[in-house]
């Protein structure tokens, strides 16, 4: 079906998508249509959810019917499984790497300040700055996209803004490997953001079977060319992320939700909750494998991750008010963080350009890491063990190789402990859970808490923004909950009620801090919730995340706003802004920009229009036998440089060619016209064609959209930026009033009934059903050889 | 502002609008646009979710700025609020109420069969009747759309159909007390579905301010006016009343994403879960008040409805082949229990129309439900108690007076029990504690769990769709719990494990059986880890959730879609229908029925048109000076008979009046156009206008909306269908192809940033903020004098 020729274009052209993003070689003007610059020199392209229904489309549509409709129910379904499989399988072996590598770090270490500390000192850096420098040096040289913690770019993707790189290959091997060095060294970061952009990566693969750039792609699994398709699996692969990252299936489903789409349907739901499942299915299979000692220190924490299920049953009403305290100290916090984060990422946009200045970075924060942690406490005095409560099982010191409370670091005596490296010297999953922890009141002294707390915020600052893949959720927990737990401090001193746990606070803080930051509500409930395993306490998750979010809108947007903000990502949120009210259609899309096409062109006008603009989207005007002008669709940008490309549409007449010929069908599908995943496509200066070709014309008609969406030039902005928004449109035409109307659409139009619901048709009023069945057979009879287009370009030529 | 006579038109209106829904005397002819007919008589009228931009919305626009936004914000957060306090106490009501009546019902007839069976049996029976008399003859003649869970027509209405008198104070009070007596009386029904439509209820007439029709109202809460702020409120109280029936405030807001709102926005994601948020603490503060024995039977049971979190920890592969096969019984009976309910209910509109014969239906019902539940544990034989386990703190039999297992029941022991009796004669919260309940392995013998299984299903079936409010959720629960419970019991029959609990199995039961019927998947998910508050059942309950909906789709669809079609409730579901991609939005609006209005019209025939026709909408057109015609915009009918009623904006002069003339503004405030909640409106028949009046004549142009939604007429209908489904409209202009094109609207036009973020400006490029920063002074100054109308109608005078 594909001529050679257009096969090796494809070809040539698809190595150069592949250039790595953010490369200075770029050399996109991109203040055009369409093109949003990027200030770190990419760009960024909007996408298309929008149906092209050209003549292509149609046909295959007439062409595949019902049957091909359950034949990529099925794909999806598969694919939503594989998803799913895959995101976990990703996600146990990074955490399988993550935890034998920190296991064996700290048992190492831990042998050898037996005999000497500078020693375990020089090791422990020693092994953090390797783990940073692999990361860093994966990241800089091989995957740049997968820098950070790629949640700001997901939700540009489904937002509706592609940014070259985010989801290739190499990304997703940068963010896998990427993420076990820089969380193994210790850094202030967590790995649960990289898994997100990680399923989102695996999503997008598999939606192109494979990748084009390294040779592994299947023709098999090419069916979703549609950007409205792959928005699809690219949701369910960040919700796969979130619940692989947490053992949360509802908590992932509910991010994808909240937090990075911005269409959402309901059968899509019940797809993506379908992949969460899987991944939790996943993930219990290998932790249950894994128990048993197969996989090191993988494993032995449970499905729950925190679990405080045996924490604070009840709680009374005296309580809320520490409550809102730690909601409104996470708002502060969480929003400080944000700005925080903003300026120094900026600085470091303006100062560190090279890749040899962003590793020696990295390698300065893990150094600095790796001090602040070991030598804290070491200044740090030890505290006699308490008492022992033998059903508790918790015992103090902790046993040399365990994981627990009660860690004993350079005391002198057995029977005493070090509160400061129970949670510094520590894996941040252990410091989370022993922060967490209940039966354990007493255990940290408010100076340790207040110094871990001031140490950890500024490494968390300072992290952010590195070149290694960063999630900001465990440091988040660790920030929130190092407050929370000094907050349940003072309330278990100045209250004096006994069944107050401390573990219970710090869980309020973590929840308060990711409030405060990230500003999620319900998902963020929800993973709490399904992280600690206690429902009981989701009321106060809820009233501390009310608090803790309201408190941060007053300072500035969310960590994910803020960045993508930051980055360039145009994210047009779910609310019109206030001016638009007053602002018409007209106004905002500017004046004499528009470039016409007639619908019979030469080939040397439309390269030299392709050339002279960077607009994606021209509409196709022709006329009629009276001569009035008649706009009939809008053609791509990516579509006419495939037909240049093939040149096998090129005529030598310049009138239009007849749509009922019959061989034009054949000449392209609609896969030629597809778009490819995250990159650029063709570039005008890659097509070459010979001075015969440039004197030839093109029929445009068969390629064009005939209807794009349509809005009158005095509707206001507010209006047709909902339009916009809830379709996820790329081009809107912007015409003036209409002359007559041709009918009204209401509901009962648009109330068809299914033909194979023959058992309720007696239920139903017949009027509006009638209508219909007599229509449809004479409608239905003939979409093969009359698609809508043509109806048009009969009356017209 | 308002002259009298125009206020006392508008409170003879209002008591017309206040009859009685479904009332024989209903004289509309329903076969118009936007009215769709209703099979009992009543009818549907749709929504309007876009906002009329037209003259006195603009300067109320322009007049109230910034402030009155933020004003705005405020009420909506105070109404968030106070629908979750009120949700929360008509839930802490209602169960109060029932389970103080059914406690009472139980605690005599138990003292009483100690003496005699016969007379038990007959005060039992009694006490049922008396109740259900009460909630139907409430329902019936006082509330007649109270009957029913009432969640069709919520969904409906959230769908964007307004069914007349679902959400006056009426329906309120009828649900409440009626599902008090139908729930107390014993009926296999349950409270959580009308506990949904009270929370709607409460929210809807909050909004409204009162009720109009008792001269409740307030005329300081009247500030949302539109269709589209009524939705988010009742959104909010679909959500609260989840929340207060499940006691699960993260259920609750899924319920109202997944199941009723069509239309989602993430801001109003926040608000619902700030109302959930209410809800739980609300019920939760009543139930701690009430543990100390305060309101008699209610707060014993905690804040778990059914907890089973001492169940079954964990799980092998096994196990997944007896769950797979519930998830598919459950699927079966769910498809066969919607399917059963639809014909019921069908011949019940056909047979059963008289008030009087709906009375006797419920009372023959009740009576039918004690003789079974009362008379068939007495056929069943006792069996002996198992040994006790002390620790376990279950007594066999249970104290008398108290809930709990073991129901000594017409047994010839002491230490005997009646099996059948333990969930048969019993409230159906404590059968399904009962049936959930864990280490009571043994308790329920197979055949009493079967005979079980099929007279409540068959109970369950009857009592659908009679005239009192009536939930399916725990009638489900029960059903699914109890084959759950028998799969169960050849699952530790066969597999011979000793950590597999037969609660565990009735809980999957209960998921696969609701999963089957109302085909909800996170939500339901999500409801059934809150009521029984066990997270590590997560996974499991998903699995048998999707097969269970995945058989069922296979048969029919969900309860409340086949509910919502037999009552003629036109749902438009999130996805086209597939046969629309061959139709085009011209085809589908039918031929010869748009009626359009000149510009300045007569007045009598405006009467005319709105008597000759039942169209909701009709096109404004004019003629520019060349003689051109140009659609000018949209003008409603209930706009229209709002000003012939107010009479003053009839003139003299067919010319249309200066638009600058000034007076207009305050002869309107858009507050007279708001369509009234849930009633049909203004009628033209109860217009009464003198033969002077029906001489003058109207300008239209200040009262239309200037700009709706238009379409092409070849578009396809599945591009029309996403258009008017996710915009939420009522009225879709099908216009001619325009014949030329202004301007393009991409995504870069849209982003348009805040004035406020000045500490943000230095991170941004400045294109395209410096363009519209220009332009917005003037367009923001010229707002108040030149609505976008006046442009055009100056240059169209």
């Amino acid at each position: 079906m594909l001529s050679n020729h257009f096969q090796n274009g494809v070809e040539t052209v698809r190595h150069a998508w592949s250039r790595i993003p953010n490369s200075e070689e770029s050399q996109f003007v991109d203040d055009a249509v369409g093109l949003v610059r990027k200030s770190d020199g990419s760009s960024v392209e909007s996408l298309d959810y929008e149906v092209i229904e050209n003549f292509a489309y149609r046909e295959e549509q007439a062409r595949r019917g019902k049957l091909y409709v359950s034949y990529l129910l099925v794909v999806k379904w598969l694919f939503a499984l594989l998803i799913g499989i895959g995101t976990g399988l990703a996600a146990v072996f990074i955490n399988l790497s993550v935890e034998n590598f920190a296991g064996w770090k700290f048992s190492l270490t831990f042998s050898i300040i037996q005999k000497s500390y500078i020693a375990g000192f020089l090791l422990y850096a020693l092994i953090n700055l390797v783990l940073v420098f692999s990361s860093v040096y994966i990241v800089t040289q091989f995957a740049p996209a997968a820098a950070g913690s790629g949640i700001p770019e997901i939700k540009g993707y489904l937002n509706g803004v592609d940014i070259h790189g985010i989801l290739l290959l190499r990304t997703l091997i940068g963010k896998i490997f990427g993420s076990i060095g820089s969380v193994g060294g210790g850094l202030a970061l967590g790995k649960e953001g990289p898994l997100v952009h990680t399923g989102a990566c695996i999503a997008s693969l598999l939606g192109q079977g494979g990748s084009t750039k390294y040779h592994i792609n299947s023709r098999w699994f090419q069916v979703f060319r549609s950007d409205r398709d792959r928005r699809d699996l690219v949701t369910c692969g960040c919700a796969a992320g979130v619940a692989a990252a947490f053992r949360a299936p509802v908590g992932g489903v509910l991010f994808a939700l909240e937090e990075v789409t911005s269409w959402w349907r309901s059968q899509l739901m019940w797809r993506v909750f379908f992949t969460s499942a899987i991944v939790a299915v996943v993930v219990r299979t290998a932790m249950g494998w894994c128990k048993n000692g197969n996989c090191g220190h993988f494993g032995s924490g449970g499905f729950i991750i925190w679990d405080i299920s045996d924490g604070q049953e009840d709680y009374s009403f005296a309580e809320l008010l520490p409550m809102a305290i730690i909601g409104v100290i996470g708002g502060l916090l969480g929003a400080l963080f944000n700005q925080l984060t903003l300026y120094i990422s900026s600085w470091r946009r303006n100062h560190l350009h090279k890749k040899g200045s962003r590793i020696i970075e990295a390698c300065l924060v893990s150094l600095l890491t790796s001090i602040i942690s070991f030598c804290l406490p070491l200044l740090r005095e030890c505290s006699p063990c308490p008492e022992s409560d033998p059903t508790s099982g918790i015992e103090c010191p902790r046993p040399p190789g365990m994981y627990g409370n009660y860690v004993n670091f350079f005391c002198s005596s057995d029977k005493e402990y070090n509160d400061l490296a129970t949670i510094f010297f520590n894996t941040q999953d252990d410091a989370i859970r022993n922060l967490f922890s209940a039966k354990t009141i007493h255990e940290y002294s408010s100076q340790s808490l207040l110094t871990f707390l001031v140490m950890f915020y500024t490494l968390a600052v300072l992290t952010f923004g590195t070149a290694v893949p960063a999630g900001q959720f465990v440091p988040g927990i660790m920030i929130g909950s190092t407050y929370g737990r000094l907050v349940g401090m003072f309330v278990v001193k100045y209250y004096k009620k006994l069944n107050i746990e401390e573990g219970t606070y710090a869980l309020l803080g973590a929840a308060s801090f990711l409030g405060g930051s990230m500003r999620m509500t319900v998902s963020l409930c929800v993973i709490m919730v399904e992280i600690t395993n206690n429902l009981k306490l989701l009321p106060l998750i809820m009233l501390v995340l009310l608090i803790s979010k309201a408190v941060g809108d007053a300072f500035n947007e969310g960590l994910y706003e803020e960045q993508a903000r930051l980055r360039g990502i145009p994210l047009l949120e779910s609310r019109p802004k206030y001016e638009m009210r007053n602002m018409t259609a007209r106004e905002a899309c500017g004046s004499g920009r528009v470039i016409s096409l007639p619908r019979v062109v030469k080939v040397s006008d439309v390269v030299s229009i392709l050339r002279s603009n960077k607009h994606n989207g021209f509409p196709v005007i022709d006329h009629t036998r009276s001569g009035e002008s008649l706009v009939i669709g809008l053609v791509l940008r990516s579509h006419l440089l495939v037909i240049l490309q093939s040149k096998v549409d090129f005529q030598h007449s310049p009138l239009p060619s007849d749509p009922r010929g019959g061989d034009r069908s054949i000449r392209h599908d609609s896969h030629e016209f597809a778009k490819p995943v995250s990159s650029k496509g063709i570039c005008i200066d890659d097509i070459h064609l010979s001075p015969d070709d440039l004197e030839m014309y093109i029929d445009l008609a068969p390629f064009l959209n005939p209807s794009p969406y349509i809005v009158p030039e005095d509707m206001s902005l507010t209006k047709v930026y909902n339009l916009f928004r809830q379709l996820g449109l790329r081009h809107l035409f912007v015409v003036p009033r209409p002359s007559r109307v041709l009918g009204l659409i209401t509901r009962k139009d648009l109330m068809i009934e299914d033909t194979e619901n023959v058992n309720t048709l007696e239920l139903q009023s017949t009027s509006v059903r009638n209508r219909h069945h007599n229509k449809r057979p004479t409608t239905r009879n003939s979409d093969v050889e009359r698609p809508l287009l043509n109806g048009l370009l009969i009356g017209s030529e």
